[in-house]
């Protein structure tokens, strides 16, 4: 079983780019709305689901049950092919997230692992491998935007000749 | 000018159903996702756009610019004929919303007001009259999740002979 150390990166539209969304006001498009007492930043993620084929999007809350802590070891990673998966924390500190490519061959060498500033969300667009979702503390909640319905939309993968191990961009 | 007192009820989902979704933990059907290591509160709330019409869905975030205290007087409702519209407190203190059901002619007497317990969000059906969000402090964030797209997706309504008061239950 070989290790590979994720070392994560700050969090940014840019890096994120090839695989979702960054949920954040900095940098947004944003504009007065409601008689200008409310700034809306507007547009932030792409919400996807196959809508003329039977999918609707959800909004749920996913609160932790058992905390995860760096290093965080795994070997598993998932990806949802009929629609893309928001992540909204409701709590400001960093958030881990690794991500991979579109694609049915995940190859080990190409996940990326992000860190987020405690003031982001991420959507994960249709069909990008993620890491399940993680965080440090029993009762850390998440507003998640996700897509329901009939049929398959979580598919499973298992590196069977490598494990991972995710640390902090400062460890 | 009549001016008609609106005294906010607790939000609960049965309330609410004629007008849209409680966003909450309590009471939501619930799994274990993540080997078992997050609890996902399940479809929440109904995310509604005109897909087929070009419409899509985006999550956006909220910004209080001018803060709101009770009592609060309003004479404008609104409404967004192509889509759902939710807001997701990310702060724990109570929001007072004022909805009505739909139909084009939006009656004073149909007007009813709602305050959060201070975990909860809500999700306002395609069509559903309401009163633009508010909050009691400057930078105050809302998750939104509506509709977005070519088109006017939103119609106002000015009560000419009335305005409204919005106050607490225990005043």
């Amino acid at each position: 079983m070989n290790t590979i150390v994720l070392m994560a990166q700050p969090l940014t539209k840019a890096a994120f780019a090839p695989y979702g969304d960054v949920i954040e006001i900095d940098g947004a498009q944003h504009f007065g709305i409601n008689l200008d007492t409310v700034e809306r930043y507007h547009d932030l993620a792409k919400v996807e689901a196959d809508y003329a084929d039977g999918g609707r999007s959800v909004i749920s809350l996913a609160s932790v049950k058992v905390p995860c802590n760096l290093p965080h070891h795994f070997h598993l990673i998932e990806r949802h092919p009929k629609g893309s998966q928001a992540f909204i924390p409701m709590f400001d500190s960093p958030v881990y997230t690794v991500v991979g490519p579109k694609g049915d061959n995940p190859k080990a060498s190409d996940l990326k692992a992000f860190v987020t500033n405690g003031q982001q969300g991420f959507n994960y667009h249709t069909g990008v491998w993620h890491m399940p979702i993680m965080a440090d503390e029993i009762g850390k909640i998440f507003v998640m935007i996700d897509r329901a319905g009939a049929g398959n939309n979580c598919d499973e993968f298992t590196f069977e000749e490598h494990r991972f191990e995710l640390v902090a961009e400062n460890t």
